[in-house]
């Protein structure tokens, strides 16, 4: 379930250009007035606004708010102006980049959002870098990080809710032979993790659970820092459980020392439209405190209220 | 540019789907009939005949022609009738079976079709075989084969004809010192030749002829009938020059002893309404016989009037 809030009449994208640009203009920009009507239109409504814009200004949008806003603040108002698709290239390829990498958010994008996002992702990363995803992961990983992301990043995973429940437990052993053989590389447990549907992928775990005693992720913990590990763990717990995936994200930015904006900004601008009152749940359940107050505690100013704006605070 | 000649005044689809029944109906089938209507309609036309069809007779088309038809006509009608992306959901589903297993064909497939075509195939995979294509070539293939063939099949490569040459050039000499350390199954090489854009492997060949000498696929040649080799050689041909992989497919379907046709009607329905003109030039240039000739003398009956009628006899 989303958690932005679209007011009942919403005022034409030419009224909110013109809100918009009433905001740049002067001495100092009008947070405040930017916050209230972007965090408070959808897809959509933003992408009408961006165009508008364009017609009226001769401007880009996104140039102005990049112009205009600055810091952590200017990095989740540009996420969140962006249509989904668009952002998660651009995240990819942030992702893909040495001074940027973060082989997590590639796992995130590529586990997360249904097959139709995806294929509309892979287009906009064509327009955008003239490239495709998977040539810059390919180019720009090795070893067995690119032999597990170049794959992930490539399927179009069937999506129905067919079980082949034989396969599972065959396929359940297969991970478990291999894990327990510290093979985690090997080809069949990659295979296995990176083109099984989401529901058969979970059938599949549930009964290595079942069978040999331990959740999968447990048993892929051996080095707990090696990245590789970790990314296994991701790529299961995304496809699986997305929402604990989320709300572990949060967790880990809000507990860091020094915050992590730029995950907080990825995690609510992607999700504040799908999922984010279903992170919220697993956020609390695991935390005791509700998002919104961790959020408030550990963060400040504009991009506080960005981001409690995008989370649909007041509900909590 | 396509070959099949769609009448300037086309019936409508309720009057094709009669002729249709009446073709069907009584003793023996009239095969000249069903030639001379679904050969001559295009795609968007068969799809409508197709479920015109069914809501007249309540009965699928498909299921009717293969009940009245048999052997390489029904083959080839089957085949034209189906839509393109459902056609080449069903050609790869059968070319990753044990019994019917082709790997060339998943090649052909991965490497000719045009972007938004491959990601029809794959939904069309989807909602038929209820699994995913790369899921299933992944699964029906081990070692070099799957190495090379799942990235193929998977990756949606950018189609711009930009080309960066300082790329080009490196990747270019990646290949050739892979090639002649008879590293064939490098990740390097794998990696340039699944996810480049045809545009940029293009160039990328073409240096590597000129500063190395020969042609890369002739240096690919090591063993004339090692099959991973033939695949990464068909794999540069369909990505580079498309027409002339298919000109070669139809010389050696037709030379072969006793004629495959098989790959007559693979090759013929899948390019009928896109390049067979331009695979027809390129049979000629290379055989000095125009296909529709060889065709004639090699097939017969009602094949060869529905191969004919649909790479353009009478032109020739």
């Amino acid at each position: 379930m989303a958690t932005i809030k679209v007011p009942e009449h919403v005022p034409s994208p030419a009224e909110d250009c013109e809100q918009l640009r009433k905001a740049f203009q002067g001495w100092g920009t009008n947070e405040d007035l930017i916050i209230s009507i972007l965090a408070h239109r959808n897809a959509a409504q933003r992408c009408l606004i961006r165009k508008t814009y364009a017609e009226i200004y001769g401007e880009d949008l996104l140039k102005e708010l990049d112009k205009e806003l600055s810091s952590d603040f200017e990095r989740i108002v540009l996420l969140w102006t962006l249509q989904p698709a668009e952002r998660d290239a651009f995240m990819a390829n942030e992702a893909t980049k040495r001074s940027t990498s973060n082989n997590l958010v590639i796992v995130e994008i590529a586990c997360t959002r249904p097959l139709l996002e995806l294929f509309k992702v892979r287009q906009a990363y064509h327009a955008r870098f003239k490239k495709s995803l998977e040539e810059d992961v390919a180019y720009h990983t090795s070893g067995d990080i690119r032999k597990l992301l170049v794959p992930l990043v490539s399927s179009l995973r069937y999506e129905g809710d067919e079980v082949n429940k034989t396969l599972a437990k065959s396929e359940a052993k297969v991970l478990h032979e291999k894990i327990a053989g510290k093979e985690y590389n090997h080809e069949e447990l990659i295979r296995i993790l990176t083109t099984r549907s989401k529901a058969q992928l979970l059938a599949t775990v549930n009964l290595y659970n079942n069978e040999y005693g331990n959740p999968i992720n447990k048993d892929l913990k051996a080095d707990p820092n090696d990245e590789y590990l970790k990314l296994l763990r991701t790529t299961i717990k995304c496809l699986t459980f997305p929402e604990r995936h989320f709300a572990k994200v949060l967790r880990l930015a809000i507990d860091k020392m020094g915050t992590d904006e730029w995950a907080l900004a990825r995690v609510i601008s992607s999700r504040a439209e799908t999922d984010l009152e279903r992170i919220k749940e697993e956020y609390y359940r695991r935390n005791s405190i509700p998002l919104d107050r961790a959020i408030a505690k550990d963060t400040s100013g504009d991009f506080e209220k960005m981001a409690l704006e995008l989370i649909g605070h007041g509900d909590a």
